[in-house]
């Protein structure tokens, strides 16, 4: 098979590769429909995180199920199946408390890289959701904004605390950022205050139901919030960068009492104690645990009252996997979908 | 009237100053029953705050009001009183959703210092709760303690969502950790695991309702906790010191998905994004808004169902102020109650 392989900020490829196959008895392997890059990927790409040797790309998918281990039991040859970023037994203490992307078992889907042809996903059973029945083409986008970047902002919203009443400011306007505004206004916030100075986001944060945009940064998008919020803050931010100065407007933003939900992958961000003692804020975050919001956006997109695969806005065949990494990289689009 | 003034580390006198006086119509003076040296008051007296001036001593108090101001409505003279180290309006949007600690009308009563006879409270209507009568001597202790420690280590097993069913452990054995073990008691815990290695603590622990003593410290405690948990480590984790060492153990004492109450006022403290974005807690603390709690502190103390006053294991005239901060400087005391 085909799919993209990393091999030095800069480079991606995509080249031929082994076919995955059953592994463990818990394992399936399925046929990508669809596979994206991510935000995420760009670390990589730009080098933050370093690349040491050439690395299979991708962990983002949606699929059909091609062949399943003798252990599993609930996945059938031939679903249409839609799964996260961390493998989970969906069983263990820590899964029941919904935080399977912290399972005691949990395993990196990506590792296989998503960006491909074919895919193993471990522990089958846990992992995978199966739609109601095959998708119709047009829900295949937003199914594939399910297994991560709508589940990441989701539960960013969640960890937020948004809800009815509230006033949500969302910290990023990355695929991620701007689902978090859908999860906002699907939850019922009151008010939706989006972060963000890139018109063509600011446009779709708008459709997916902000009321608001804030198009300052740092101190002074901190006091732009508080300016729409009689000088509190928000109630509940959603943090979907990663970086120091998106920590702390997300913290500065917060009303004493509020709710930051962060779920940009940190990089070099130190949280100085004493700030967040006089902050009073309840702050919660990590990978998020997509799987435990599945089964519900599933349902919300299978009822189209969702379409969170709007924030595909360059669609590529696989092959053209670089440009997607490039269009990414230069802003030039908010998220690139490959078709194989 | 005679009252503690602090003039550098280690320097706390007994000097006579001015009466406090009505400034504002909101405020009340009251005539102390007791007072008590804070774990945080050592903060100064240990040099770690630095000293720059001679300042009045003393944040927690009881007492009966002698003089209220024309603006007081909800309080009356002679009404034996309760209140925080924050005076708070309790009638803001901060103050509703429960933070009076932070409200938009915040002060320190520390400011008159209630090392004293005497105390000037502003905001008596939002700050003060009187009791149902005048309290037996008994109580006093109690009611003191309600004022600061216990409301303190209360908040902190509520930011630590302590409760039914769950595993709670408390990092710090001052007065704030041993009740935060009562709190988590009073709340329903089904296990409490006190960390601290002073026989006469861990005792105190035990009386309050602690299940579990773990005497090692840093990544030892942790490792502690997690063989307690089925190596999940604690749902709910109450950080009680204010110092990097107790935060990390505290966070790394936490299930995945747990929640860390911290109410250690933080010196130093640095919070490494990525290590809390992986351990995916909940974290929430500052400033205990003690004022939401008081009526049912009151209450429970009122009909003694609970003795948050042990923790005082020194009694010393007022004028004994300075050797009050020396037993507990030395760790010869928990805590030490003035009587004026």
């Amino acid at each position: 098979m085909y799919g993209a392989v990393i091999h030095a900020p800069g480079d991606v490829r995509y080249e031929q590769r082994d076919d995955p196959r059953i592994v463990e008895p818990t394992d399936a392997v399925i046929r990508l429909a669809a596979s994206c890059v991510c935000g995420s990927d760009l670390w990589d790409y730009r080098g933050i995180n370093p690349v040491r040797r050439p690395r299979p790309m991708g962990h983002e998918y949606v699929g059909v199920v091609e062949q399943i281990g003798d252990a599993v039991t609930t996945i059938k040859v031939g679903d249409f199946v839609v799964g996260s970023f961390f493998a989970s037994d969906n069983s263990c203490a820590i899964c029941r408390a919904g935080y399977q992307s912290r399972c005691v078992d949990a395993r990196p889907v990506g590792a296989g890289g998503a960006q491909a042809e074919l895919l193993r996903v471990p522990l089958a059973d846990g992992t995978l959701v199966a739609t109601p029945g095959q998708p119709d083409a047009d829900l295949i986008p937003s199914l594939l904004a399910a297994s991560d970047v709508l589940g990441t902002g989701w539960f960013g919203a969640v960890a937020a605390e948004a809800g009815p009443g509230k006033t949500v400011a969302v910290v990023g306007d990355g695929a991620v950022g701007l689902l978090a505004v859908l999860a906002a206004k699907q939850l019922g916030a009151e008010r939706i205050i989006a972060m963000s100075r890139h018109e063509p986001r600011q446009r779709l944060a708008l459709e997916f139901g902000a009321t608001d945009i804030v198009t300052e940064r740092g101190d002074d998008g901190v006091a732009k919030v508080k300016e729409l919020t009689d000088g509190l803050g928000a109630h509940s931010v959603v943090e979907a960068v990663g970086t120091q100065e998106a920590m702390s407007q997300a913290i500065r933003s917060t009303r004493h009492g509020g709710h930051v939900g962060f779920v940009g992958v940190s990089h070099g961000v130190e949280i100085p104690g004493q700030e967040l003692f006089y902050a009073e804020i309840h702050l919660h975050g990590g990978p998020a645990p997509v799987r435990r919001f599945l089964p519900d956006l599933i349902d919300r997109i299978w009822r189209r009252e969702i379409d969170p695969g709007k924030v595909f806005d360059l669609t590529l065949p696989l092959s053209e996997v670089a440009e997607g990494y490039r269009a990414m990289d230069e802003r030039r689009a908010i998220k690139a979908l490959l078709q194989p």
